[in-house]
């Protein structure tokens, strides 16, 4: 499906003005049904929307493994999805889900609900990677925002091993991005637990918990952490690095110890 | 409430690495109990929680006005909020309010039902106000973004008549910030019919509709638009003004015929 579509536009420019076409990026309501039951409309950039599916529904914990996945169809023109897993949780579940979910950007629980749910996750083992390399995996990760340049609408996300770009996602939601990237290495059987994550987006509790739940141990984003992200970066022994620009990055934990 | 915290980070510079403070900006979940019942938590901000809480029971029509709020207190320390309003609906009505919201970037609902919330509404009077006007309020809501300036982590919005800012305000969160300049509005009991809103975010659907629900003839961005929030803006005929930056700016609606 197309990602923008062309709209015509007053341009003003120190005062002249002129009608032209402009490139804007779509937003595409996609409903999921999960097990014959409406479970939320996600606002997205339609590409990779299996993925996004896969991701959401690891994410908000509506499956624990994507192996519980039986069936997941698209019908793109209609913006459905249904989705029929193994294992069917009672409803009751599922709305205690829908309660956490906020209006800010993503889910939102309360702090200490975000620790909890962060509690049982520990980073076993670093990534070893060396700042520079960081760096120059985040000036090829904007090159190839492909979407963003054309629009500035979107948000993007990488996963990296230790030295090169495995794939991308785009999404106008941070979250969903992410989320893209979850479902995306998780329906192709990636291992996590040895990737970077890099994000042009801030980094939020919300980002940190979805990566902590699959055990990535390093995000790196071009711009700001949360205190909350910081918190709980220091919790789950992720490796939380921020304005990574130029030359120039911030490591928020795991310092000196840190193998970065 | 502090909005900042500092941490210590490591900040690592062509090859150097130092160990320095930082500030980073605070994520705080504040949970809202309505009616007696848990509503949601927000991830947000520490600031202007009386005026978020309205602005989100009304931008989420919990509430139609202002006047239904009886009491509203916020315990900050405990993250709490409670609010009583005279109209009490029924719980169903609520639950279903929730599960349309995403977890992309805040309410998300289906274009058709985005369609039928704004069909009612109609901008009755556009706003006349001059492009160059709107581009010298940009620059000192840019000027006045301090939290933004300071951690590069918020986003800003501002209310402006035809010639001055008259309030603005800023969180984690784009569609908090809106929440937050709707609810300051209106309990400070300003007519929005006449008003122009900045924001430094991109406008989704999401946005264009809290505005369109407080009658906002004027939204103008520093970013993009989504084309979802320009066909709304279409049907609802706020004028919707995309990347206003420097001395240029695109209208992407109501243009011959509007007055910008």
């Amino acid at each position: 499906m197309k990602t923008t579509n062309r709209v015509m536009v007053s341009r003003w420019r120190s005062g002249e003005s002129t009608i032209e076409e402009d490139q804007v990026i779509v937003e595409y309501p996609l409903t999921i049904h999960l097990n014959g039951e409406e479970l939320v409309t996600l606002l997205c950039t339609p590409t990779s929307l299996k993925e996004l599916i896969a991701g959401f529904l690891l994410s908000e914990s509506f499956i624990d493994d994507i192996d519980e996945i039986i069936e997941l169809n698209v019908e793109e023109e209609a913006g459905l999805a249904t989705v029929n897993t193994e294992i069917k949780r009672p409803l009751r579940e599922k709305l205690i889900g829908r309660r956490t979910i906020t209006s800010g950007c993503g889910k939102g629980t309360s702090f200490y609900n975000a620790v909890d749910q962060t509690k049982a996750i520990k980073i076993q083992k670093s990534m070893e990677i060396h700042p520079s390399i960081v760096l120059q995996l985040m000036r090829e990760f904007n090159q190839n925002s492909l979407l963003f340049r054309e629009t500035g609408g979107v948000h993007g996300c990488a996963l990296c091993n230790s030295s090169e770009i495995l794939f991308q996602e785009e999404d106008i939601g941070r979250h969903n991005a992410m989320d893209k990237l979850i479902g995306r290495a998780r329906l192709e059987g990636k291992e996590l637990s040895d990737k970077l994550v890099l994000t042009a987006g801030r980094v939020s509790s919300e980002l940190l918990i979805k990566a902590a739940k699959q055990g990535i141990p390093v995000i790196a984003s071009r711009s700001a952490p949360t205190e909350l992200a910081v918190r709980l970066a220091q919790e789950t022994g992720i490796t939380l690095i921020g304005f990574a620009r130029g030359d120039k990055l911030n490591i928020y934990n795991n310092f000196p110890s840190t193998k970065v």
